[in-house]
């Protein structure tokens, strides 16, 4: 065993992509283990999009990494040496053990560690994509948000990553009709072929958009949204009324500004809930409402107001008030 | 009575606010009730901004207005004779009239008219507004898909619109607090001293953003979105986690492109529900989830790809791969 612990340290925030002078590779000593703790040494270390978002200065879900921080990642590693009360020796384990050689499980971001079951014919690998992070939100976030129906049309973007290979397998399971979009023929020929996706569409095809409108003849009923930008907008335009918008992940936008994004990238790190809303889909209740707001107006908790335009030949110019501003309250244009 | 009835037709799509040759006032003779309709004389349009979408030819959530048709609107009318076994002379009603002067009940798109009930004290504009689709809008809008809860703090935009100044009312029913955000100081006086809002933000202050920021100390919960574009994104900066935005309208980029906008036009006119999801919210549940990827995954139903990069010193590497697209499946460091 070395004596000394490999370390990727944060130096800078990224602009785009990861330059040489974003993470800088350090050594220190192998940490002694102190009562309530134990070593860990990571065998193996889970890569993800997230990571990017937690390299920059930015509001997000967990804190950034700050710069001189070891930078933070999920990982599978074995105990090595333990004085913590939940693990021996020998035991493997998964959680964010940090782009390093060895974790002090039990201090800082590393206390939440989870042991794993021996499962035969599993690679240990295995808990770090289909039953770790990415399985689990494929799992959680198609199930729990876009609650799929047998017969519906799932869409995946990034559909040969981790997270949505395995959403469209589970919208498979499931019984939806599944589509993925990929960046290759060869990774949308595994997802035909391998996985049986109903179809894999390549977005670098210049005529993708034909291709992916001729895989999707009943529209769309949820899309479990990885990529964001382009992609996702041609993905809702064909969106099915009560559609449901899984948003996972916004890739496109991590390593460059997207103005057309930045709302969704709100939606996304503050799990916000959108939803569109047409009143039509309420007419079997107006009359119940009504009732309900004329009384607050009888009882003097609501208050209204008109803004009254006289004469059928100013409608024209009334309806552009509503866009200058000029109206307060209801507008109405008297006949 | 004179025997003409004016009627303004749409003539043209209109490009940006409504020119003089998008529509055009014609006359034609007063219908002559057939047997199962009515002839209504038309006292009150309701001018609303959903009236620019239904004059152009995009997919929208009824059919665009056909150019030479009656431009549709809501409006207040009167029934002045009757051969429909629902209505007599007299009786008052609202429904898709359509700009002009006489609406015959029981052809078309007017056959889905509602007999109003006579109510004392209150005017018959009200039927337009407080009570009528604003009111109903912004009541299921807002108790619907805000689900307000009291103490929360709810946010509406365009505030002293028809719709937008009964949504924050009823906020305040239900114990929110209510910033509105309105376009002069008077309007925002109105809301204020008259409707009882918290507080309200002149959005053509150049410091607006600044009072709005003061105006929220809790931050938002629930936003009423009527507007879209830099208002819109400056509210969804401030959400809280969670939190939840009723798509209402998105006023702003109807009478101009706003490729930012361009996909929650799509939420709002398709109601689609699209919500942010990080997997840290479903912790306490992973067991169990893991257990049913284990199951599929034995079953042969999930299966998993890795791409194994070797060594940790390829980590920063490792990470660009995620973003340029050339990792398929699982992306692992082996350290």
């Amino acid at each position: 065993m070395p004596n000394t612990n490999r370390q990727w340290k944060l130096a800078a925030r990224p602009k785009g992509l990861i330059t040489p002078d974003v993470l800088q590779l350090t050594e220190c000593p192998i940490p002694v283990v102190q009562q309530g703790q134990a070593l860990a040494r990571v065998k193996y270390l889970s890569m993800d999009p997230t990571m990017r978002i937690w390299m920059a200065d930015i509001p997000q879900y967990m804190p950034p990494v700050a710069i001189g921080d070891v930078m933070r990642s999920f990982g599978f590693a074995e105990i090595i040496e333990s004085r913590h009360p939940e693990f021996k020796k020998g035991d493997k384990v998964t959680g964010l053990t940090g782009l390093q050689d060895y974790a002090l499980i039990g201090s800082g971001e590393t206390s939440n560690f989870q042991k794993l079951p021996s499962i035969p014919f599993l690679a240990d690998t295995s808990f770090l994509g289909v039953l770790g992070i990415n399985g689990l939100t494929a799992y959680f976030g198609l199930l729990e948000i876009g609650k799929p129906q047998s017969g519906e049309t799932l869409v995946v973007s990034a559909a040969a990553g981790a997270t949505g290979s395995i959403a469209g397998q589970i919208g498979k399971i499931h019984g939806c009709r599944v589509v993925g979009i990929a960046g290759s023929d060869e990774k949308c020929k595994w997802l035909k072929d391998d996985l049986g996706f109903d179809a894999a569409i390549n977005y670098k095809h210049p005529d993708w958009k034909q291709q992916f409108s001729a895989a999707i003849p009943q529209g769309i009923d949820i899309d479990f949204e990885n990529v964001g930008g382009e992609i996702m907008q041609t993905v809702m335009n064909r969106m099915n009324l009560g559609g449901r918008v899984v948003l996972c992940g916004l890739i496109s936008g991590y390593t460059k500004e997207d103005p057309g994004m930045a709302s969704f990238a709100q939606v996304l790190t503050k799990r916000l809930r959108v939803q569109g809303f047409i009143i039509l889909d309420y007419v079997s209740r107006f009359m119940d409402a009504g009732k309900q707001l004329g009384m607050w107006k009888m009882m003097g908790k609501l208050k209204d107001r008109q803004t009254i335009v006289q004469g059928l030949e100013k409608a024209p110019d009334a309806i552009n008030m509503l866009f200058t501003g000029e109206n307060m309250g209801k507008l109405i244009v008297e006949v």
